[in-house]
């Protein structure tokens, strides 16, 4: 088993997202996705990750990791300290694929889910050593966004969870324990909450996407970048607290406000205004435009902010010994 | 008249912030608040902004605009082009102010309504000219972010908007025009959807502030600072399009995620947990030293995105004759 090894389960934008970070992080890593066309999205997401991290890192860089594709779950993950599962989101194929993992991995790796969806406790639920398995949630782009949420299930072990928080910290991110097992964790609740009444203002035509994006991005969006809601509202209540911000604020939510109450029906008819609207926004742009103009901007804010502890002298060294687990029982 | 006058009338945070950001733009301004520590409150906002200012731009600034206090709202709104109203939200405190300044401003200013909650085609309902009053509804810090919605009521004239929409452009503002009148406007239909849940997180012990700050300003508010909802998931979607990536995430919105069917009871208890967890979040810095740390990543954020047109030549001449309305009678 080498130090710095780690093996990711599928190489779509997540899986791609993860092994850039990995790579950059000094970590070498050995992937398995057996999609034709997985090295080609692969090599696009670490070419983009590339070009970030030049800009990002303004000290020394510890040396890329080494990437290696696999033929298949069994030879990337024997040996590994770590395997990210980061597979479509379908219960049974997870299920299938940590079985796989199980039988070929060292007996103490972690495993760590990237579902956005799916309960740590029911992708557990058919492993032989479940205590080893955790979601840690990641935010597009991977190697870009500090934030992960690590969840355990009901069989996971606190130490599987402590071990992560120091591997994500090494990564240059922010774990945050999800302390409670609820869907969709934190972070994608509020994202539904605005993806919901964003479709109602679209559907009902009060705005377009480029008002609502703008609505977003020139206002609250810019708060939130550097201090939370709670925060910007503490800030907001001025010297008279929180509390009294609160029950002055409060109150508001009684208003017959906001459409949140239910759900649009997803037309067509929906699904195309929405498409067509995105087309006028930034059909002008490739995808790959787009992606260069968000890193640029993140890179510009994480500098900003400071949000990144790059070349602050971390090593690699003792890493294996972190992340193993002890379950009594080694391969 | 003179040209780049401007007044005030309430100086509040949200007063406040409009007085900072028209002076740093060279516009003389004549406020009007009965409060007896209004001007300690004013001085706070104002030295905030000087600071924030000083970081923000690198070429040559304009000017500062002159700051003059009176002592009645007659007295502010003696011919100036355009009145800002930023009193507190109660909709007949707020008509008793309009019906003092159309006694006293000349009749073809603009009148413009900071208000967060009041429909404009209700503030106007009682006006002798309302085809002169909008919302300009601006964020907190009114100085540094640049949005501002701008929404006409039933009786409001095309003008307006128009006009208005050139005078916030001038100060830096990204003006966006709702076009149909409707509660909470735009944005704040999403600070409320997001509040919503983060209310029920905290009641049910999922997650405290610190932690929702925390999955808000590591993840999603990095995107949302340099692009809306819209287009990040379309980045997100990939080359298979926008269409695609609704087919595939739409039907999430169909699990029984959130909570947002319903509103937490705002019991003391509920009030005092957020208050405590706020404070045991960042009690340990003042109100004034949260508003600079907020400030500072504010102005490099913006930098970093080159959210701002300062010193790009613009010149108050000629603002006077963009504000003035016609509505063939003058004073």
């Amino acid at each position: 088993m080498m130090i710095g090894n780690a093996a990711v389960v599928g190489g779509g934008v997540i899986g791609g997202g993860w092994i850039a970070r990995l790579l950059q992080n000094g970590v070498n890593v050995r992937v398995f996705d057996p999609a034709k066309d997985a090295r080609q999205k692969i090599d696009a997401v670490l070419e983009n990750a590339a070009l970030a991290f030049e800009n990002l890192i303004e000290g020394p860089r510890p040396g890329l990791g080494r990437l290696e594709y696999c033929n298949s779950i069994s030879e990337a993950v024997d040996g590994v300290p770590l395997i990210i599962e980061a597979v479509p989101e379908r219960l049974e194929l997870k299920q299938s694929v940590y079985r796989e993992i199980e039988d070929h991995a060292p007996v103490d790796a972690l495993i760590a889910s990237s579902t956005s969806g799916l309960l740590p406790s029911d992708l557990q639920a058919d492993m032989k050593h479940p205590g080893r398995l955790l979601v840690a949630h990641p935010f597009n782009p991977v190697y870009l966004l500090p934030l992960v949420e690590l969840v355990g299930g009901n069989e996971t072990v606190p130490e599987t969870i402590e071990k992560a928080k120091g591997f994500y910290s090494f990564l240059g991110m922010k774990p945050l324990h999800v302390r409670k097992e609820i869907e969709a964790f934190i972070a994608d609740r509020f994202l539904e909450a605005v993806w919901r009444e964003a479709l109602w203002l679209v559907k009902d035509e009060i705005a377009t996407t480029e008002e609502i994006d703008d609505a977003i991005r020139f206002g609250f969006g810019l708060r939130w970048a550097q201090m939370g809601l709670f925060e910007t509202y503490r800030v907001a209540g001025g010297e008279a607290g929180m509390k009294h911000f609160i029950e002055q604020f409060g109150p508001c939510l009684k208003w017959p406000w906001t459409k949140l109450m239910d759900v649009p029906d997803l037309t067509d008819e929906l699904v195309d205004k929405i498409a067509a609207q995105s087309d006028a926004q930034s059909g002008h742009h490739s995808i790959r435009q787009l992606e260069r103009i968000r890193d640029k901007n993140l890179v510009g804010i994480l500098k900003a902010l400071k949000v990144n502890d790059w070349g602050a002298g971390k090593t690699l060294s003792g890493y294996e010994q972190q992340l193993s687990l002890d379950f009594g029982e080694k391969r």
